[in-house]
């Protein structure tokens, strides 16, 4: 496994590849790697060629300091599974490399106004400008063929998928499933955090989900009613601050006036400090 | 010449150049070609394997819709010129191609946050979102590793810089001088429009710069008093109406307390309806 921080020698790398007509494959992380990730990496690896993974925790996406200070670092174990995975190249750039100005001097950025103004996007203000700006550089830089995205950061595939539309990208992007801990909690690089009765509490999430997904089953079609009854069962759980829980088309993001077609079950939910996010999709018949 | 509008075809085509090594130029215009474009052409053919031209006049940066529909065609004309310079492809995409949902549904868009809010991003709100978007858009499906721009449009030349930079393309920008006609009137597509009186008063932009030029070599280094005198010399002009006259640093914008260093004496005026704009550098060692 290549590993560098160049963005030259990584466009160099990845070019050549291409130029070959390789299949070059690409999985943007921020490290911290978990089943989730390596899920996407065994599948890219099967289709690509070519597999790169960029770990790079990306300051412009965090709302607050915070945020970015804290999230979870593990590179050398990162490093580690990757090269076990059989991953070609590791894109490991630093912060200067990628704000060769700092972050404040950067001043272009890649925006979506229509996807990002609701639920992540309305709790965490600029993140997915954030995000939408990284893709770009890290896609400028590799070119990539595909790049693969977990569901469980369904909104941000989403609107990675309209980037790469409306900037006619020519990277194909790919949504993999979302991979679960033996208690169905999402996998997150956040959930080393979650110790003890907080590790409890996180199961919330899934059976607010799997409630949603029983009533509908039985014929329930309104969403607030569905959605009072998802709010009645996390909070009625320790420790759980709900951060929104939502019911809306699976493509708009747009909330239902009634529960039909393709529809996200979605929800964010703080156990203590801690944020998680998780999701399903139904297909709702009538 | 290959002639298309379509995105995939010309994508193959440039991708198909790059992967022989070729070195592949490129120069986004909007058509109704002057000796100002068919500079960069001469240039580019000279420094380029492989050239391309687009055509597209993006509506996306255009602030009334007078402005877009107003604005000149001639492209049974631009297409005879560019054969006969020997360029190789002519990008010439429907609307409906670079926005396939509708330009309001094109929920992406880059922007520059600093440089764009001076001088004519000042006068044209959204004018350099639609630039940096189209642009990106291109640059995204042509790939090209030499992009070529004119110093008439000095701070879209700047912003597009900036954007390269930030957003890690691996293309090149080249800035060419500014080509003017025998009175000196800065070459435009809207000159045309300019016509008996109004085409003379036109010279006022030029004469503007002259006296600038004329004051800093008599040791003036005030931008106060320069722009005074530069906007009395404008007013007095028949059908002249001013936009903004400015003394500016040239690399970040600024506007100058004092004129020292490399510095941009920019100027946009009205002469009747028709906008025009013009700009000279100056080094100015004390």
């Amino acid at each position: 496994m290549i590993i560098t921080g160049s963005i030259e020698k990584a466009r160099m790398i990845s070019c050549k590849r291409a130029k070959l007509g390789k299949a070059v494959g690409f999985i943007p992380t921020m490290g911290a790697l978990h089943k989730g990730h390596l899920s996407l990496v065994k599948k890219a690896r099967k289709e690509c060629d070519f597999l790169m993974v960029s770990i790079f925790i990306n300051p412009t996406q965090f709302g607050s300091k915070g945020g970015y200070k804290g999230y979870p670092r593990s590179l050398a174990k990162d490093k580690k599974q990757l090269k076990e995975e059989g991953v070609d190249l590791l894109f490991l750039p630093k912060e200067s490399t990628m704000y060769p100005l700092g972050k404040e001097r950067a001043s272009v950025c890649v925006c979506e106004n229509n996807l990002s103004k609701t639920l992540c996007g309305e709790s965490r203000p600029g993140h997915f400008k954030g995000v939408c700006t990284i893709l770009t550089k890290l896609f400028n830089i590799l070119r990539p063929n595909i790049a693969y995205f977990g569901q469980k950061d369904y909104q941000q595939a989403l609107i990675v998928k309209k980037l790469v539309k409306d900037l006619n990208f020519s990277t194909k992007i790919r949504v993999l499933p979302i991979i679960r801990e033996e208690d169905n909690l999402a996998m997150s690089s956040r959930n080393i955090y979650l110790k003890g009765l907080a590790r409890k509490s996180s199961r919330c999430l899934y059976q607010a989900l799997e409630l949603a997904k029983k009533l509908i089953k039985s014929r329930e079609r309104d969403p607030k009613r569905v959605i009072n009854q998802m709010k009645q069962l996390v909070k009625s759980g320790e420790l759980a601050k709900i951060d929104y829980i939502e019911i809306v088309d699976a493509s708009s993001l747009k909330k239902l006036k009634w529960i039909k077609g393709k529809v996200l079950i979605v929800l964010a939910v703080y156990i203590k400090k801690v944020r998680l996010i998780d999701n399903i999709i139904l297909n709702v018949k009538k």
